[in-house]
């Protein structure tokens, strides 16, 4: 990843876009194009429709025209020198006459050869089209020597795509053009593999290829259906999430998936979420609502009976789906459904007991991500001083618990990024980003402290003085989302799942019709022992076995021959290739069974070490 | 349970009921009157209401009538001698115009001395006020000499609902007076004591009271919310069946709650349940339904691609709630809900391999239902041949699969009643009904054979002759619902659940302050060793925390004093009162852990044993 800011480089490719654009179309309009994560963008409205073919022509004219931009130079402008400069454009004369209401300075950007900076004394409306260089409207930002700063091999425009104009649907769909840019051929060139490789990881493709989960048109989009094999694993994570939350005094409840809305109108969701929820109107008239979180139902188990101090935290822990009414258009394989898994928790508890709550999560998540091999960074969510309408609570209570959070992070030694304006309107938080295999950051868990909902719900315990005391509620997702999470680790691990993970562990494969009978019994055998083994009974040569198993992204090949049958053994051969020989079943099996219960990998290229990393 | 058919008596003492109203309440308009399981109701319009206050005075007034009871005789009219005699109620009149225009023959029944039967001939209009016995709207099925056939001390007057005329709503609301009788009056007492037992067991009561499951107001009526003990006691029934699942090669999937009612158009279930679905539509016009039932989800995910016949059966579990909007007014308890979780299973596989999977469901079911020592019938619910519209798929292949559950009811050795006319209407069905202790029946498990949903899914296996070949499905649920289920456990057990699956199974009870420590410790080396295990903290005395206990109804509560302290034991009771006396801690977890996996009592009081049955 750079570490220096390609932002202005970035910016400045998207008025050399647009310029080429002007040259090669003409008639095309312009509205907006700034950079974004790894490149730019630039949305256009074309007379004639364009399509990635025509990219290549555009690059070209992008290179021909940025050896001559010398400079990158500011000129202010009155509003009716904008108006005149950008007559061809409803956009431009859109976003120019915002900046009059608000009374801003307008500022257009010449890009061009040095002697060619045009006066604006003498500037009038017709002699805006240069003959040389090219003027944008602009707020600024850019490289000051585009054609010293920017390398030609070091862009490139990858595709199109329609974008209404500023995102509202009911205007007009423009054409955006992306590309890519880094400072250098060699980071480019090593993001476009990391591209490749992401796609070659693509678990909408890789998660159907493996078994793990499906689509129905039926059933409709963003609701994926778990197949034996997609189940195993989900309840695999679940599992270890539960044996980590367990030790840490959690206890398992249950809810079902709807709800009057004046749960929701009581927590507040009804007004905030009610465009997000599935729903429903029963037969005698109620309004109803799928869940689209947990916690105001938790609330109503903690709710059912008083509490003294002495039986607090109350750690509620339910893996369960919740439902929101995604749009079509923003659903994508599992990183965004309409039924989203969540191995959801809450804890009740006292002010004075929240720092070592959050610790206790804090534990779970580190060991939870560091068996996948996710390294982690924490953001300290904070809240907006500036802008206070914002939250529920004081400034005091907002100190006291934003320090409370600055203790836990000090506390665990490690340094965490603090981000005004991030907190939840209720609280602060702690969110954890993991970086995976391919040097991708994913926002995976977070802690909340939430004083919000007890007050909304008047939650409370008796204290040591015999008072009602009021509480707060911990929201405390580890993998936050099943079906995210498994879109990230599936890329991750290219699929290969490490031994504890993989739903099949073991595929026996004999080398012949007549292994067949002993190949079944040491399937049975380590069957028998908890290991999750196979036979491959097809009529197959053993090199394609053998191939097949490693396409499937098997942990383990055994095969059985003749050797392997005289000698009692198992030929054992690791997914990437690795052969391990002839282990004898007792052998193999403390193997397998050791991995898993220690969830360690157990093949070399299942983790990020298999993987070429972008510079 | 009375061996003998009592519906003609309690039939009779309808007659008797209605006979003592009309002296007491002359105004008062008859309707109809049934003999129901266990005794008779008759409904009436009161000019005035009248309370539960009001029954012994008519039960009273029954036993006086009764002993001139000699003779029922039944009197053939026509249609308008027959408006003539009940010509005060509307009620009688229309079930007359309804005889008539079926051209069924009109009888009226009289019940009173033998010498004062009325001569039909000569009855006029004004005559059917007898001046002595009575006459009813009757199609007959009495006891031929009331006086002599009824006891007197063996009926009762119970309570007074409200009913609709036809259970119609929009008809008008009636007064329905309910009695038991039996034929003795011993067994009217045994069957009033079964009564409050089955009060003092009611679930709705105990579940709460030991904090397994709470509604709230918020959420709303059906939808009960599961504490940790309750979600404990769910999890280890869950975990139950699905160890007995496993071994018949059972796999768990997983499924959205919801779907596009384009699956429902398909199944078939959208014209056929859509006024009991939760419907949604979502924001961008979709219409959506929570499921009511899991399996057309789970033939989506056997449809995820083809299969050869040597990869069949393929068995899907998943447990998971399904959701029917229920009218607030049948919700009961846990009986009753909103959100069910099943315990649902799929088979797909051919016709030839039905038998041996309906064995292997059947012997899940009766291993599962044996642990609670519920006696099990089975019922063999078969198709009307008189009425074959009713079914689909053609006569020949009903007899080819109703034959083929005979052959699973005559393997198993065990009597089944055949019930025609109680198939699904996609295919027959073995049902079991489960006796509880109290004696009450429940159907309980189902295994249903279909062929119809792998039509209308067009779900095909290949097989040897490489051709496609339609499949079967076969529905296994083992608890049905852990709602329903547990309704019936908890009443079943009395609240006292088997060491196996009570939320806490021991508790620990130090005589004074200076015992807590070793308590507490013991009471972790417990839970060390998987048991779930609390310590009594309160600082109460020794006998009623041994009292609390036998109210919380735990298994076991375990006394740690001096004695234990110095001789490093146990002081344990069983739940019922039994002493076990001194134990080492080892000693005692071997014990609570044989229990466990045996799944037995581990108290006497627990199962049907402590309960005095009705004769």
């Amino acid at each position: 990843m750079p570490t220096h800011d390609l932002t202005p480089l970035r910016h400045t490719l998207a008025h050399l876009l647009a310029a080429a654009v002007q040259e090669l179309y003409p008639a095309a309009k312009r509205s907006i194009g700034p950079a974004i994560e790894h490149g730019f963008y630039y949305d256009f409205e074309f007379p004639n429709p364009i399509g990635e073919e025509d990219l290549p022509r555009i690059e070209k004219k992008m290179r021909e025209l940025l050896p001559s931009w010398e400079s990158f130079t500011r000129l202010e402008v009155t509003p009716q020198q904008a108006r005149d400069a950008f007559a061809d454009s409803p956009y431009k004369q859109e976003l120019i006459a915002e900046l009059e209401s608000k009374g801003e300075s307008i500022s257009l950007y010449y890009s061009g050869p040095k002697d060619s900076i045009p006066d604006l004394s003498t500037l009038q409306a017709t002699s805006y089209k240069l003959p040389t260089g090219f003027l944008d409207l602009c707020r600024g930002g850019h490289t000051e020597h585009p054609n010293k700063d920017i390398a030609l091999d070091a862009f490139v425009l990858t595709h199109i795509a329609g974008a209404y104009w500023r995102g509202d649907e009911t205007k007009p769909m423009l054409t955006r053009i992306y590309g890519l840019a880094f400072a250098s051929k060699k980071e480019l060139g090593a993001h476009r593999t990391m591209l490749e490789e992401a796609k070659r990881r693509d678990h909408k493709v890789l998660g159907p290829q493996l078994d793990l989960f499906v689509f129905s048109p039926l059933v409709g989009p963003g609701l994926p259906l778990w197949t034996p094999k997609g189940t195993t694993v989900r309840d695999l994570l679940d599992e270890f999430v539960w044996e980590l939350r367990r030790r840490a005094g959690y206890q398992k409840v249950e809810i079902p998936h709807i709800t009057k809305k004046d749960l929701y109108e009581t927590s507040g969701h009804w007004d905030k979420f009610k465009e997000d929820l599935f729903r429903i109107t029963t037969r005698e008239g109620h309004e109803f609502a799928m869940k689209p979180m947990n916690c105001p139902h938790h609330t109503q188990i903690y709710a059912r009976r008083p509490w003294s101090y002495r039986e607090l935290p109350q750690r509620y822990a339910n893996t369960t789906m919740v439902y929101r009414d995604e749009q079509s258009g923003e659903l994508a394989g599992l990183s965004r459904v309409r039924s989203i898994t969540q191995d959801d928790a809450h804890v009740f508890c006292r002010m004075t007991q929240v720092k070592d709550e959050f610790l206790k999560v804090w534990d779970i998540i580190h060991e939870f991500y560091g068996k996948f091999g996710f390294a982690l960074q924490v953001h300290l969510s904070l809240h907006d001083p500036q802008a206070p309408e914002k939250y529920l609570g004081d400034e005091s209570v907002w100190k006291q618990t934003e320090d409370l959070l600055r203790q836990v992070v000090r506390e665990k030694g490690v340094h965490a990024t603090e981000v005004p304006g991030e907190a939840a309107f209720y609280g602060p938080k702690l969110d954890f980003i993991a970086t995976d295999s391919l040097g991708r950051q994913w926002q995976v868990a977070t802690i909340q402290l939430d004083m919000n909902m007890p007050e909304r719900f008047d939650l409370t315990c008796t204290n040591e003085k015999g008072e009602k005391e009021r509480i707060v509620m911990i929201h405390a997702a580890v993998m936050g989302s099943i079906e995210r999470f498994l879109s990230v680790a599936i890329e991750h691990f290219a699929g290969v799942l490490p031994t504890w993970l993989a739903p099949i562990q073991v595929r026996i494969i004999p080398v012949s019709e007549k292994h067949l009978d002993v190949a079944r019994t040491r399937m049975q055998e380590l069957v028998h022992q908890g290991i999750r083994a196979e036979l491959d009974e097809n009529n197959e040569s053993v090199g394609k076995k053998i191939r097949l198993a490693e396409t499937d992204k098997l942990p383990y090949a055994v095969v059985i021959g003749d050797k392997e049958v005289d000698g009692n053994t198992l030929a054992v051969r690791r997914h990437g290739g690795t052969d391990l020989g002839a282990l004898s079943l007792e052998e193999f099996a403390k193997l397998v069974t050791s991995e898993s219960s220690a969830r360690t990998h157990g093949h070399e290229d299942g983790g990020q070490d298999a993987v070429t990393l972008p510079a």
